[in-house]
């Protein structure tokens, strides 16, 4: 069969139906969508020897209700004494509540939602209305040892959220969700782990009028899941935002947290710096709901200042090159770029398809100049702060650039990546729809050790045959920066998936990468953490789990890599 | 009897007797001193009410040898296990190794030993070879619960080096002081915790030399004690150096740290960035010896490029004023000052006689423009990385300086302070020659209760009268800074100063300090630490300590407040 030129697929439009799978492994929005370029539809089909006959009718949908047959274990003296603390309406046990807040974006969970497995479930959903609420919880279930998992945005890709011996999920975003104070003076401000990025981010940008502030503020922290993940859930699995190398990762975002814990509850204080022994505020960054539950956070804040912006874009004639530039920006000390972020050969042509560049007048001018396809580099970025240290580091930036061979794209491709840059998750749905996966790896790196991983991980990705492998760097120290794999691939079986992506861990490893850089590790990368971290440096975290958690009620089964064995 | 204007104190020049008391309290090099400035001398007089008279004879100079009763309690057999491990020449137990090791700068323990006091001492003192015989030693007394103390650089102002229950003090400068490598890719050094300052310095000045490197390099970490600490002891007791400003605390210098402990040998990951949970290269620092022994460092190295270097000093016409404006100055995101340095009245006045400004063109200049004393005050500051980047923060400093009423004083007032910035120790052997004590206390603060603090605590220490009091900000954060408090006080007997000292940590408690910034905790602020951390936060780092050293053999005896019961 030969290919229509026009042959588009009918991508879904279609928001899920309620309370149906779907609707739970669906990205952000429902009724939002971002479509493959046809350019990308092409390159799937060239790559996969797929043809548009394979793209006329979606599979596996998942569109069926959410129907389980898990029982609820907890008795309902238990669940009379849980709604005795929140109230009734903060209580669920409806079937779809207890899988919408048990799964989140991780690819394994979507393959089993559009087949309508469902492995593992909570007894309840509760609500909490404050952190009252979330002491007494925790201390009733301390007490019968339920166990407690924590939902703050979903957008976990690392099994964050599977509850493997049932019991309660709290959902934080459905009351403690707020901006509660913006404190001008120290420049912080005292912000509900519930809260979205959106919301968060609105509320700060508008502290003028709505916290009576001199200045409007920015919360620096933009990763790709910035719509759908909460201010609590960026700091529990250490994340990073696509501006982290000039605003920090969600690590150095953190001023101080208040925490419940089965040891009690307890605020970290706000000194700016202080040298009374190993800092607690910085024990419980990462613990990912293990040793207690966050219910609130003092937040730095940043000035608001969107019209200091500058945009950059810049094609280098190879990888090398491309990384070199990189690592001379970021060791320079004129200041960090907010936004930087470089492609490989390979993520270079598919993005160029993906952004809309592909085929336009700046792609040829760019291939006329020599820059050629699968050698070729992009990088995009911005430069933020003050007006005139913007335009410093831009044009700073420029300059090595340029003495690495890259010719600058001006800002264009930089705003093409800007436009798309929440959106492309949403691809996901689409590609499943017609058997294909689209899933990501990412891993902190020395820079001495760079293309060493990026070779070995892309070598053993590549090796699979009709596998697309793009790869990035997006997050940089001047140590070193972070690498992000994307593959493609054709749909295949859920545990020959599983072996393969087990496969890309073991390559990390193997090649000196961390397994998460920004992702947590959660339950999906807890088999390699006593490998990757040592058995004395994990007897640490388990000290630590012990110290605030004796009964192992907080996210047990296997988070973190702390109780694999039970 | 009047003064005789042209009257100076016979300042000692002699460098202390071998083997004396005054050898081991003495600041910095055997024959360095650094005399009171004749403005200084005056002002002593009169605050004290002292006449030349008092100045003619010093006193409990300490210069008697060392001679102490302690005997050693370990067993001979364990001594000789010891001398296996490590070879004879690096055991010793005489008298003076054992008071000389176990003392460091804290004013008490100048005030005992120029009395001939020693309270406590170890058995034996250890030069350790290398990693290996930390590991032997570790797990030799770990056996044999015999206590393991650690000397650095020896200028702990914080009883950090205190041996309450005697046994082993390790010192790790005499053989394990060695810059191992520097890897020019990632930025980085690999040095062992014994290296003093200047060393580190230098080799990293000169590693195109040294280490083949296509760039000078600098460790961006300079305290006070530059000259006479160590860089492991920089990280154990989380120090700040006069351009953390702009470097960040030894905290955000450490990439990577090899550790020997009872529970074990590990060396963190050098990862820039990763999302592993809580990140045990973090937990350990601030430890202070309490859960093992720093054997290996892998530190940040930044460009060296004095000639980028710019100096700025202002005269304010305010207290408030050189807040706001220093505050505008690192909220401004232009990029951070390197040394950044604000002084409240009483301290411009003294600083200007200690800097020899007072009475020069200058400070004439300053006083006819109405810049008043005892109202006015002084900012000296520096910036440094790229020359574009330097010029530009230099010029955001001044236009904030100038808005805020501040006058330019040129770069002079820096480079004096320059000169004088690691001399300043020297003074208190001077001072107390004479029955004048010169201490400090400093804590880290918001900005939103710096004014509190300062008028809280300043105002506890200027209620004793004859008490001069000195205050600065000198390492400064967005979300805050430090107060440096200095005070100068006519002798007093042991027991009322420690009364009087507790009393200024009690005020800096109740005014919402936090009880050290940058000198550690030690033995000397483990009383404070659980009323400040609280007892959760306490029990969190009890629980590392348990975990670490279930034996509490690792600095015990209070170290960090952890078993103060014992």
């Amino acid at each position: 069969m030969t290919d229509d030129s026009k042959f588009q697929p009918a991508w879904s439009e279609k928001p899920p139906a309620k309370k149906s799978y779907r609707s739970i492994f669906k990205w952000g929005s429902p009724d939002e969508f971002k479509h493959p370029s046809h350019a990308w539809f092409t390159m799937l089909k060239e790559e996969f020897g797929m043809t548009d006959k394979d793209f006329k009718k979606p599979q596996l949908e998942g569109n069926e209700q959410v129907e389980i047959r898990q029982k609820i274990k907890m008795s309902p003296k238990k669940i009379d004494q849980i709604i005795g603390i929140v109230g009734k309406n903060n209580v669920e046990t409806d079937d779809y509540s207890r899988v919408r807040y048990s799964h989140g974006k991780t690819v394994d969970e979507a393959m089993d939602l559009r087949r309508n497995i469902v492995r593992q479930v909570p007894d309840i959903v509760v609500h909490p209305r404050n952190k009252k609420d979330v002491q007494k919880i925790v201390e009733f279930c301390n007490q019968g040892k339920v166990p407690v998992y924590v939902y703050g945005g979903g957008s976990s890709v690392t099994f964050g959220l599977q509850t493997p011996k049932g019991g309660v999920m709290l959902v934080m975003g459905t009351h403690m969700n707020k901006l509660l104070s913006v404190n001008e003076i120290n420049q912080t401000a005292v912000v509900q782990p519930g809260m979205m990025g959106p919301a968060y981010e609105e509320a700060l940008n508008e502290a003028p009028e709505r916290f009576d502030t001199k200045l409007p503020y920015t919360c620096g922290h933009f990763p790709q899941s910035f719509e759908y993940s909460s201010v609590g859930g960026w700091v529990v699995t250490l994340g990073s935002g696509q501006a982290s190398t000039y605003y920090g990762d969600a690590y150095h975002l953190v001023v101080s947290q208040e925490y419940v814990t089965p040891a009690g509850t307890f605020k970290t204080h706000d000194y700016p710096g202080t040298a009374t022994g190993p800092k607690i505020n910085d024990i419980m960054k990462g613990s990912e709901g293990a040793f207690g539950i966050l219910v609130e956070l003092t937040m730095k804040i940043y000035r608001y200042a969107p019209e200091n912006r500058q945009r950059f874009a810049y094609m280098f004639p190879s990888w090398e090159a491309a990384v070199d530039a990189s690592r001379e920006v970021v060791q320079g000390e004129f200041g960090m770029p907010a936004i930087f972020r470089i492609s490989d050969p390979e993520e270079t042509e598919v993005g160029l398809k993906l952004y809309g560049i592909h085929g336009t007048p700046i792609d040829t001018l760019v291939t006329l100049r020599g820059y050629k396809p699968m050698e070729r580099c992009l990088c995009v970025g911005t430069a933020e702060g003050e007006k005139g240290f913007a335009r410093h580091v831009r044009d700073q930036v420029a300059k090595i650039c340029k003495h690495h061979g890259a010719m600058t794209l001006t800002g264009f491709a930089t705003m093409r990546w800007e436009k798309t840059r929440y959106k492309e998750p949403y691809m996901r749905e689409d590609l499943m729809d017609y058997g294909i996966i689209i899933d990501t790896v990412e891993s902190g790196v020395t820079w001495d050790n760079l293309h060493r991983l990026h070779e070995g991980v892309r070598a053993y990705i590549k090796n699979r045959p009709q596998t697309i492998c793009m790869t990035h760097a997006s997050h940089f120290y001047p140590q070193g920066t972070n690498l992000y794999f994307i593959f493609i691939l054709k749909m295949i079986e859920l545990d020959e998936y599983r072996k393969f992506h087990k496969g890309i861990i073991d390559s990390i490893l193997k090649h000196g990468g961390s397994i998460s850089h920004h992702h947590g590790v959660g339950k999906l990368f807890s088999p390699f953490m006593e490998k990757h971290l040592g058995k004395e440096q994990m007897a640490v975290l388990r000290a630590l789990k012990n110290h605030f958690d004796p009964k192992n009620i907080m996210n047990p089964g296997g988070h973190l890599g702390l109780d694999m064995d039970i």
